[in-house]
C-alpha cells in the first residue's frame, strides 16, 4: 500500500527526470554493460523469479483467471532463458543515440546537423505478460530513456521480481538505478497521477488491449503513441496469382490469429470470386474459420454468415473472417478507408499499375503487396526488437524499435556568426 | 453568423479529409501550379485585399486595438507583394513526398522501404497576422495535406479575402477547394469542436502568444505541435573569446528582441564576469536594454536591477536582459534546464570540451556554440519556409518546415512470402 499516492509519484516522476539526463549520455559500452549483467542475472535469479511468479499465478487460481491468461503469466525456466536471450540480443542493435541523421554547411559558414538524442522520460503501461517488463526496460536503456514501468495487477509480483534483476544491473554498470523504476502497486490512482506528469514524462506507451489503450489516451496529458487494434485487410485483385493469393490469405488469417497483424477481412475483386472463393472457403473450414460473408460472397458460397455492419470494423483476433466481393481497387481501399484501423493491408496482384496504386493510396502504417499481412512486425522488418507498433501518424508509425524511442536536436557550431 | 455549429464542423472536417485523400497523391507539378495561380491572385487581388483589410483595420480602430497589433494587421502593397513571394519560394523548395528515406531487403526476399507521405488534415490555429494564411496554407499544400485555417478574428475579413484566391487557385490547378478551408466565424465554439475531431484532424499546430497555444494543447484531443515560449540563454564560458561574446550577446538581444529566439538570460562564467560584465553592460544600455541580475552580478555592475526568482522563467520578447554569474559550465547547464524553456541555448567558447559537453548535455531543440541564438530559424536552417518552432520532443523538434508536415508509412514488396 502507498500512503501518498501524490508524493509516491512525485518520487517517481523527478528521479526518472534526474536518470534521464544521465542516462541521455553514457556510452554504449556502458548500456551494453548493464543488458549483459542484466541477462546473466535473470538467469542466476531465475529460481527467485519462478518464486515470485507463483505467488501471482496463486492469485491467479483465486481469481478463476482464464487459462490463456495463466498460460501467459507463467514463468517458466525455458521462457526466463528466452527473455535473457532477448535482452543479448538487444546488446548486439545498433545504439541510435549520437547518430547525425544529416548535416549541412550554410552560406554563413554555421555547420548544421540533426543528431539523434533519447527522448527522455518514457512512461511504459502494458499487460499480463512478465517478458516486457525485461525488453521495454533493455528498449530504453539501449536507447538511452528513463523509463517508468507499470504493469498489469496479475503479474505484480513476477514484474517486481524482474525488476530487481534490472536495477542491480543498472547499478553494477555504473548507471543510476532510476534509469529503471517501476510502479509497485496495483493502485489506479498512481496510474492517472503518471498520466498527468507532463513536463516530467515525455510520452506514454500503452501496449494491451484495447480498453488499456484507449483509457491511457483519454487521460494522458502528454504525447501517446500507441494502436488501438488491427483491422488488417487482404485484396485479392482480379489480376492475382490465385495460388499465391490462397497461401498468403491462409497465412494472414490462420498463422497466428491472435495476434494485431493477422487478417482479419478478405476483399475478393469479383472476376475472380466466382474461382477464388470456393477453394479459399474450404480451406478456411479445414483449418475452423468461421466465415462471414457480403451477400455477394454468400451467393457464390452458400453456407457463410452475413456479415453484418459492425464486423467489418471488428478485431477478432480469432479464427474468423470476414469476406466481401469488390467490384475494383478503388471499392477495396474504399472499403480499407472507412472500416479499417491504419495498421497493415496487403494488395493480391501480377498488375504493377494495381499494386501501385494500393501501395500509394492505402493510408495505413504498413501496406504490402504480394506478402502476408503478419510480416507487419519489427523484427520482421529488421528492427531487432519492437517496442509497440504505432497507427497514429506522428513521430512513429507501424513497428517502433530502437529509433522510435529517440528524437533529435539541432546543432550548430559556428565562429562568432550574427544574424544581420 | 453560424446557425449550427455541430454541423459546420463537421462539414469542415469530413470535406478536409475527403480532400486530404486526394492531395495526397498529387503530383508536385499539380501543386506547384497551384501555387503559382495562387501567387498570381495575390496581386491580381492586391485591391480587393486591401479592400478587404481596411474592414478589419477600422474594426481594429472601434476596439482600440495597440499600435503594434495595429501595424501587424495591415496589408500594404508591399506587404501583399511579399506574401506572393513567399509562396513562390516555396514552389522552388523541394517536394518531400515520396521520398524513400530508407529501405531494405530482407533474408526472405521482401524489400521494405519507408516513404514520406503526407500527415492528412492539419488543423492550423493563428493569431493576427494575415500573411500567415497564405504562408501556412502553401506549406500544407506544397506537402500534400488538407488543412483546415483559423485565423484571429482581428484578422478575419483580411483572411476570407486571402483565402478565396487560395481557393480559386487549387481549383484552377484541378484540385479540391477543401484542400485549405478557413473558418469564417470567430465563434469559439467552433474551435473548441475541431480541437475535439481526432479521427478527422491528424495534427493541430498552434502560432501566437503562450495564451493561446496554451489553450489548443489543453483542449486538442489529438497531437498538437508547438512551442510555448522561448527563454534563449548564451553562457559566455571562461574560455570565450570576449570580443565574439559581446557581439554574439548583443546581436542574441537586440537585434530582434520581440522573437522567440532572442536571448532573455546571459550566463557568465565567474572567471571572465570581472571583465566582461562591465563592458556588455555598458553596450547593453547604450541599446537601451534593462538589465536585471543575480547577486554576484550585481556585485560587479552596480546599477543593475535584482533578477527576483521568477524573472529567470520569463520570455520578455522586449529589450530586458537577465545576467547571472555561474561558477562552471555544469552550473550554466544546471540554470537552463532548471529556468529555460528548451527552446535555444548558445555557448560562447574556445574550449572544445567544454563546447561538447554543452551541446551534448542541453536539453534543447537548438543548441549552438559560438553563434547567436537567433539563428534557431527555419529560414536560417536552409528549410526554406517555416511552418513553426517546436519545443516538443516528438515528430518535430525546433524549426518545422515540408519535411515536418510529412509522415512516412512501411511499403513491403514481396512476391509471395509468407510467415513461418
Amino acid at each position: 500500500m502507498v500512503p501518498d499516492i501524490a508524493e509516491y509519484v512525485r518520487q517517481l516522476v523527478t528521479g526518472a527526470r534526474a536518470a534521464a539526463r544521465r542516462i541521455a549520455s553514457a556510452s554504449s559500452q556502458v548500456k551494453n554493460d548493464a543488458l549483459v549483467s542484466m541477462a546473466d542475472g535473470l538467469l542466476t535469479a531465475a529460481a527467485a523469479l519462478q518464486g515470485a511468479n507463483r505467488k501471482d499465478l496463486a492469485a491467479a487460481e483465486r481469481a478463476n483467471l482464464s487459462p490463456a491468461l495463466v498460460d501467459r503469466l507463467t514463468l517458466t525456466e525455458e521462457r526466463i532463458e528466452k527473455m535473457a536471450k532477448g535482452v543479448r540480443e538487444i546488446v548486439a542493435l545498433h545504439d541510435p543515440v549520437g547518430e547525425v541523421i544529416d548535416g549541412t554547411v550554410r552560406p554563413n559558414g554555421l555547420k548544421i546537423e540533426r543528431v539523434r538524442v533519447p527522448i527522455g522520460v518514457v512512461g511504459f503501461i502494458y499487460e499480463s505478460r512478465p517478458n516486457v517488463t525485461a525488453d521495454a526496460a533493455a528498449l530504453c536503456i539501449k536507447s538511452g530513456n528513463a523509463v517508468i514501468l507499470r504493469g498489469g495487477k496479475e503479474a505484480i509480483h513476477s514484474n517486481v521480481a524482474v525488476y530487481e534483476v534490472i536495477a542491480d544491473a543498472l547499478e553494477s554498470a555504473g548507471l543510476d538505478r532510476n534509469c529503471v523504476q517501476m510502479v509497485n502497486t496495483p493502485d489506479r490512482a498512481v496510474v492517472d497521477a503518471l498520466l498527468r506528469a507532463d513536463g516530467f514524462i515525455d510520452v506514454i506507451i500503452p501496449r494491451g488491449g484495447e480498453g488499456l489503450i484507449r483509457a491511457v489516451a483519454e487521460k494522458a496529458t502528454m504525447p501517446v503513441i500507441k494502436h488501438y487494434k488491427g483491422v488488417c485487410h487482404v485484396y485479392v485483385d482480379a489480376d492475382a496469382d490465385l495460388g499465391m493469393a490462397e497461401t498468403i490469405c491462409m497465412n494472414a488469417k490462420t498463422q497466428r490469429p491472435g495476434v494485431c497483424n493477422a487478417m482479419e477481412t478478405m476483399l475478393v475483386h469479383e472476376g475472380v470470386a466466382q474461382e477464388f472463393l470456393p477453394r479459399i472457403a474450404e480451406k478456411m473450414r479445414a483449418e475452423k474459420v468461421e466465415l462471414h460473408g457480403c451477400e455477394r460472397a454468400r451467393a457464390i458460397v452458400g453456407d457463410m454468415a452475413e456479415a453484418t455492419e459492425a464486423n467489418w470494423s471488428e478485431e477478432y483476433l480469432d479464427l474468423v473472417l470476414d469476406v466481401k466481393v469488390v467490384g475494383s481497387v478503388d471499392e477495396a481501399m474504399d472499403h480499407i478507408a472507412r472500416y479499417g484501423s491504419a495498421h497493415t493491408d496487403s494488395v493480391v496482384t501480377r498488375n504493377v499499375v494495381t499494386a501501385q496504386t494500393f501501395l500509394d493510396e492505402v493510408d495505413s502504417s504498413t501496406v504490402l503487396v504480394n506478402a502476408s499481412t503478419r510480416f507487419s512486425d519489427g523484427g520482421e522488418f529488421g528492427l531487432g526488437a519492437e517496442i509497440g507498433i504505432s497507427t497514429d501518424k506522428l513521430h512513429a508509425r507501424g513497428p517502433m524499435g530502437l529509433r522510435e524511442l529517440t528524437t533529435y536536436k539541432w546543432v550548430v557550431r559556428g565562429n562568432g556568426q550574427i544574424r544581420t
